[in-house]
């Protein structure tokens, strides 16, 4: 048995939601084994009634029935529990009862003293805006594709894009370092073939090659990127892990946006009744880990991530989180010519749309410019594409 | 449209195989699209008949019904497309595709040359045998808990585990840097603690604190760890990246071994639809990033893992993998005195057991001391314990 102990703890705490699949009268059962598990892992009734069982435990503070066989409950957590640490901040939130099924992790509730510990996006939306010279209108992206190609057909690649006005040129997702074309050697050559047509057009296309690599090589990556002239980075969280986006964007000696992207994290929101909701996790969660954009796949494409989770997504992009900026949300796949005035209606101007391998088909300048003059402010739903499907 | 090219590739491919949901009919076509997903990202139609179509895209090797709405697809795939790095080599697995709905990796086939390519874990179980001088019996571990406690309580815990004859104690899996015991100082007491056990009483018990801390101070904390006398680590690759506990396996400046924690993976496995088998996430690929022991749920206890995937997990670390060492099956929870011959007969000898909070009801070192003998070659199931209900 542990003895009582007197804890110095500053009474702040964060709550997480948690839908619960099952009988409602077993939900209070449940959350109490959640707020057990996600810290002290120890049984209950083994805790004398001191300080650690009334600030280290979890406390359920509220169960509501919301549906047949569903309940949200409330568990607060005191700040010292994570301790201004993100990776575990994300172990208390859902670590070991990501195992428990029938648990997802559906919303967050943060006072300004937790929120404070997160630096979060070092540009976000006005930054991004400040940096690309583009107002009152969504951004524009792209991706370096195909896998295969050598890096200088990629820097051609990124070259047109610049030229036809696509404000970021993003390595895609799957280009790590492939001897197709080796990391830094196409970091280099499209840095250069990107400076090189904004130099010549007075164009402000950043580029953001990928850092998809080995752990120990991240933070020289970047390095290596940022002094090539990269404009931005991509990261990948599902495999690098979200407090390397975190480290990153609070590097004062990188200073870059970065694009978030979803890899590998489609287990977490798939199923209706484990991992985390969708806004929660590439909105919330990626914004506290400083991503200044993020990437996931819009509704109507071959993803199949409904409305209500874009919707969900956008909104926690720009919901107020303290002094947290409001990120990006860009959505990818789909992206014609046709869909802007949808999608415009949908997500609004402060969005970056990202364009597929479809803008390659035919000629990628022409597409590029008729995409990029359809979301010039103004330009009505036709705008230079009587067609509509170029791109 | 892309101009063919002349790549120069090895012809070494790798392939996995997806569960995919759905009509048998729909499934070479869903098939077909992972291919692409995973690869080349783009429109197949606007690649030519180039090397390109011929080496870099998926290649859809065989589409097999295996239940009603049920197929198993295996794709393979170029070794070059994940250039010896671990995080390329997750995201051609499941990257993009992880987002599909209805699909899950569940199995993996890797050739040697392949295989070459990941070092895998330090010691494994004949390492791990020759470190605690431990042959012919399961591993004995259990964690230091409950968070709250000072790092002076828990290094009395870690020293009284090492009397009882605890193999490993391990810092639980939620502690991090937190005020009531902050990391470096729990780390140095506690190594100190059991160091001091061993030279007094002849034990061998090695104690592994938790690196889940910031990125930048991964590779630091693991020295800090090592210097400080630690005998192992503990690493919790669903927050850090599996990558990191890779490099960390690969570093021989460190040379110590390596538990891999499940925490917040459970997304991947909990639902049939989506994912990563059990067996191939915390078996496989958890042994190819190095880990020497698999932490993971015991069928019976309050997770609800069920024994088929127990037993997919504890023959994934052990089946051959090239010169890639076997690893330990550690089971967690519900690791009671009485339960223990129906674990041995379901496990055998190469496992370790990990013994949690329950320990500590009662007296600890009474309670690991019959644990302790009830694991001994030539232990009846009785032994030391006729209540069985103690631990």
């Amino acid at each position: 048995m542990i003895p009582a102990k007197s804890l110095a703890v500053s009474g702040h705490r964060f709550a997480a939601r948690y839908a619960i699949a099952g009988p409602h009268d077993a939900a209070r059962g449940r959350a109490e084994g959640i707020a057990m598990e996600q810290t002290i892992e120890f049984p209950v009734d083994l805790v004398a009634d001191d300080d650690i069982r009334r600030h280290v435990v979890g406390r359920v503070e509220a169960v509501d029935a919301v549906g047949p066989e569903l309940s949200v409950v409330r568990i607060s957590y005191a700040a010292e529990t994570f301790a201004g640490e993100l990776p575990q901040f994300l172990n208390v939130l859902l670590g070991n009862c990501s195992l428990y099924p029938g648990v997802r992790l559906v919303g967050l509730d943060l006072p300004p003293e937790v929120l404070r510990q997160f630096r979060g996006p070092r540009f976000g939306i006005a930054g991004l805006r400040r940096l690309l010279a583009a107002e009152g209108r969504p951004i524009l992206a792209s991706a370096l594709k195909p896998m295969g190609l050598s890096a200088d057909d990629m820097a051609a690649i990124a070259a047109t894009m610049a030229e036809g006005g696509i404000d970021i040129v993003k390595d895609d997702h799957g280009l790590a370092n492939q001897p197709f074309a080796p990391w830094e050697e196409r970091v280099r050559a499209c840095a250069a073939s990107v400076r090189e047509a904004n130099r010549r057009l007075g164009t402000r296309t950043l580029y953001m090659p990928s850092l998809n690599g080995p752990a120990p090589e991240f933070a020289e990556r970047a390095r290596i990127a940022r002094d090539a002239g990269a404009g931005g980075l991509l990261v990948l969280p599902g495999l690098t892990g979200l407090d390397s986006m975190r480290a990153l964007a609070d590097d004062d000696a990188i200073g870059l946006p970065i694009m978030g992207h979803p890899a590998f994290l489609g287990a977490y929101v798939l199923s209706e009744a484990h991992g985390i909701e969708h806004g929660v996790l590439f909105g919330t969660l990626y914004r506290l880990a400083g991503a200044d954009m993020t990437v996931y796949p819009n509704y109507g494409g071959r993803f199949s991530f409904s409305r209500a989770a874009c919707r969900s997504i956008a909104d926690a992009c720009r919901a107020p989180l303290g002094a947290v900026a409001p990120i990006l949300p860009t959505p990818g796949g789909g992206m014609t010519l046709a869909r802007l005035p949808e999608l415009d209606a949908f997500y609004g101007p402060d969005t970056a749309l990202l364009v597929g391998g479809d803008l390659q088909r035919g000629d990628l300048l022409e597409n590029a410019r008729r995409m990029r003059a359809a979301i010039e402010p103004g330009s009505g739903p036709a705008a230079g594409a009587p067609g509509g499907a170029a791109a």
